[in-house]
């Protein structure tokens, strides 16, 4: 059985108003039923989950910062994964390991949505599940954590 | 007669500088100045205006969608024309119409302000007419409405 | 009130075939409709209006040097907005102030049609905003003459 | 039997001078000869076909506008090809199907005749074939009209 | 009358699936009622053709260098078109003309399928045509052949 | 419970040589040990997998065609990721959901390895965490065919 | 003594307005007034000169053509320099010896102006002299005539 | 000896991490710890500087408006320095110099951090000598103030 | 005197063809004339070489991966040269030195032929010296071998 | 009567090769003829013209330097023309007219002859008359320098 | 105290016309003067400076190699900065630290003069200061090697 | 036995400091060294070989022109293979074979390393060999002069 871990789940710019924004692109799960989701995914594998969500790039890389002390770390940049450098300083400064999850697939979307800032430092990427990304970035961070004990 | 609207006019960063910044390039008004234009205008039109300055694009981000109840949407990105996928994202996640506009002509300037990263998700862009952008961009997006009606 | 001015409306290649063309790119208005409720703008504004359409780069631009004694210029070079240098060098060789302005959005279209090689030479750009762009380029005109006087 | 169709014929810049001019890249046919033999051809098939050349992008997308109602459009853009995006309009424009052709083979030329603004607006685009682009370039169209009907 | 050719018809990847295969861009035929339409119009016209098709960039090499004694050869590359210079200098190696050939107009489709690798070391290229553009393919290479005479 | 699918998992060039090649970067896990984990995770979800490995592009191409009954693919494409259009062909012409995945962070290395050809047609992409990025791609594609039902 | 040869003299679009535009750039004599002093030039020197303006791509192209009788050929294309293939594959169609000319010193202007399509068609290249330009223009191409004999 | 000079020294993301972070490439001393050697510095030198360091691009903008009245102005923009036209223009609204300073060499990371937004609208850059860019920093500001004088 | 090697000589697609394809560019020589000649020079310097020609991409790799226990490798990968990350990356996995070989100078041809995806996982490059381009490869993998004992 | 000039005329690399090197493309005369015909065409004109050649960069950087009470320059920069800023950075640095001229047509040549580093700081440039282009350029300066006077 | 240090400071081609060339972007000191003022600072900081100007790219790679037992290098590289690989790889070669300086802000002129071949084998760069850059630079060496102690 | 040859050897700048220079990088041996085995090396091939090393630019532009009547010419350009188009034209411009060598793979390093000003006009290239990469090359040019009798 799993040791217990704390994990932050980030989501970046416009992730708030998910289930009412273009439902054919993101899905029709609203931000808090998809954490709810994750919540009892976690739950069920004994792992501590704290949630974010801002639209501010300061601030998360403020959390980031703020919360270096957690096992792992899933975030969903957004629009920031194409745009921030800091974002991608923020998880190279903190030594946990981050991995970037996307509810849409990037790659079959508009040419600068492909560039990714933030993947580079990051252990890995997943894109286009949906909320389910979610869960396997959570499964990803897990498996990695136990292969590095 | 038009009926009534509210829309919002939204300044990216550093237009809360106009009048003292770069007169030759922004002219002489201050935003103040020009927010009362825009207020005598919308005033004679029975529109309801409601302004917004930022120089965060979290929080530009944020005011949008907070808004979104709004009938229309007048924003000058200034710096986050170029830089701000957020931006977009939150216009294009919210279902107002909206139009970029800028005082100076982006087009006869740098190479890197000819790019705009906003204005495909707007009906339109404006630029180059000094604080008259600001009223042509109201105009548009009140005949706009006008016309979807 | 305003003095008289007397400003030119050019129309570049196939804008003679609006209304029968793509309406869902350029609208249901002919041309001829479009040039009527210009005229009656202008009517009541005290401004005269003279048109000029052509599918030919050399005419506009013997046209632009014909009528270089208008106050201003009110240019939609449709297809020659992103190939003519030509009419570029013609408003630049004109004395009178000029506006660029497209029906349709084309920060929305082809990648090749985000570039213009014409509003550089212009006071600014207006697009996207149907035959209301004719009406917002002479406003926008006017003010910039009343401006300057 | 097929039912009788009109096709209209176009030429662009330089290719009144056919026979003449490189003829190691073009052959030795004039264009009379090249339209004599189509003529031939179109007789043979039942088909009326109105030749047009022109050295004038305008004159090129007028004669365009003005048949419309052909049933469909062979055009040898010649200079055209590379950099006119108004008979690429003027062609979307009209709803009549059209076929790009070239004389030459443009992949095999200087690299930027490899670049058609007309051909993604076409059903295809035949090069390589001499004068018999034109013919090929007839029976492919002849071909998707009767597989419309 | 003419003299009797024998033409190799070599088709790349995934065209063996045609008529099961997104067939809004491919077309409804399969690609042995391709093949049968093409031996229909090869007797008439007195030719002998030799049909090829493979996934295997390698296989048609082999099948190229192999069947070098053939007049001529009409080739649609699917996929290897835009990246094999394997087949190019294939092509290039063996002294028989080629025509390439594309079912859909691959200018009118992603910015990659517009490059093609193969086209510079064939007489002509013809896209967008659907089955037919195989028919005006040997059209075009016996009539280079009756010209080459 | 999950009802029963049949998946398949297909590794591209050089995955046969895991666990003998460069184990910093690509793990110490021979394919054929890692087959045997993703073996007993589909046993346990009731799930049949049909594994293939090739090295050659064609046969790829091939294996996907012949299994077009399967519910669901997982590919890896190696280095056949950044140059195959065959494989993305092959891919989009069959019906079946699939998933990209790769062992190491493809975003992490060279510029080259940053592009995808495949990716555009696959329902997500899933890089960066070993052996578990199979199991991740599974579930994924599992979540996936549940969610349509 | 030299022989007596018949030269072309072309001007392209907007050439007509020298003298009253933008004169820091182009100078202050008429076109005119060029034309005169390269009259007494030719005279003094036995040549007979045939001017020819136009504001029309394709009327240069057929200018060209109609005087492919001329011992020699002095372009300045001005705008089309930089957008016309059609003038390009005109100097290539005849085959008399051309000089492309230049007021400005166009290596020194916007980028755009650097590239001539003209250019490599003709002899050689002369810009930056004002109406001089014109002068060692035709010097140049007598000197090539000469030296030809 | 020098007049007294009000100084803002400003620190862009995750500089608030010094010390923590890649020590490597930044250094082993806090920021902290810089701050304290920059105020002995300062204060040997009769000048008052007032730091600033925030992970918001809005929050720097602000805080650059609201110091107008400093002297000069010493900002190590980190990330920012790669993406932010909003701190650019702030920087060019205020009427201070400013030298833009990085700890490392950015010229020998990745090609994205070679490129400045800020640089430009700056007196000078200074990168590469760890701590000492900041003072070196100061020293040149006040030699620029002197020189002003 | 040298110890004995086995090394392994492979010759990408269309080499097959050499003596008959191309003359002026590849020689005269047969490739059996080619493998003869190395195969003298092997023996006068007691090395054992296999000889491996594909025009399959796959099998190259698959020959690679199952000869990784000779000493050395020469390769002359031709068209995929330009096109193979999937021979590269087999190169990669095994453990043994590589050498690049062309019978043409790459530098001097197509663009595209100057770009190799091949020589940074060798230990060098050899291009441009015929047949002999291979003695002098092989010749190099000895004294390297030489070099590392 | 012109008054009397001093000219330099400077050569770049591999000109003192004149005659003897690729006379297809640069003419059958030595340095010392061209060098001749310029010295009589000077006398003729009562022009002091002093010459130099060299293959160093340097020196002519130097040359350029020392030389800066001439009244004019005309230089044949050979391959520094597309590779020297420091001779760029000479001829803006010292206050002579300069004028950069060529033999051959680099507008015809490689890709890379056609950007010219020197030409921005010239007032004018000449290209493809083989020595007439010193003679022409000799003539363009004493032009300028009496259109100064 | 520091300990005695010797340092070379290289100027690079032009930078001997100083005081007299471009006043406006370089300042109207000589090389000599600022020589002056370098000698007056090292003295008081008991360093010996060597210093060294050419034109000549290959000399200032041999002064390097030549001084390469001197404890530090301060070099302007004037227009080598951006076309000299020489220099940098002679800087690489010798084993003393090296700090790169320009008077003017490189980031604020041309674009090509934003690129430094040399800045990424230095330990830093510093830009924009004047004669100020040389004091800036030797600081910031000294400060490097009383670190390093 | 072969007959006499003289042959030149030229080395670029830095090559001077072998041996002592990034030793990881170009191996332990000096020049001097180098230069005694290829002295062996021709001697026992009955070859007369001259060797000349210069930092600078011209110099070894001047050599080769020199040293024209030499029977072939192996060159280390090293720094001056990415940047002199001087010395590409002096090889061009002589009538002897050259041969282009480097010491380290080139197509291993930095990106700008890979484009070779010179290889285009030799008849061959050979890098990554350390020392033996001079053998190889005067093999290869003595092959080449052998097969040319």
């Amino acid at each position: 059985m799993k040791e217990s871990y704390t994990l932050i789940v980030i989501n970046g710019p416009n992730l708030n108003m998910l289930g009412t924004r273009e439902r054919d692109i993101y899905g029709k799960l609203t931000l808090d039923e998809i954490s709810g989701m994750i919540e009892s995914y976690a739950r069920e594998n004994n792992i501590k989950v704290i949630f974010f969500q801002s639209n501010s790039e300061g601030e998360i890389v403020s959390f980031i910062q703020n919360n270096r002390r957690a096992h792992g770390l899933v975030i969903n940049p957004a629009a920031y994964t194409h745009t921030s450098v800091a974002i991608r300083d923020a998880i190279a400064a903190v030594s946990i390991p981050a991995v970037e999850i996307h509810l849409s697939n990037i790659n079959a979307r508009e040419e600068f949505r492909k560039h990714s800032f933030i993947a580079p430092v990051c252990i890995g990427q997943i894109s286009g599940f949906g909320y389910n990304s979610y869960i396997l970035g959570i499964r990803a961070i897990i498996e990695y954590l136990e292969s590095r004990k």
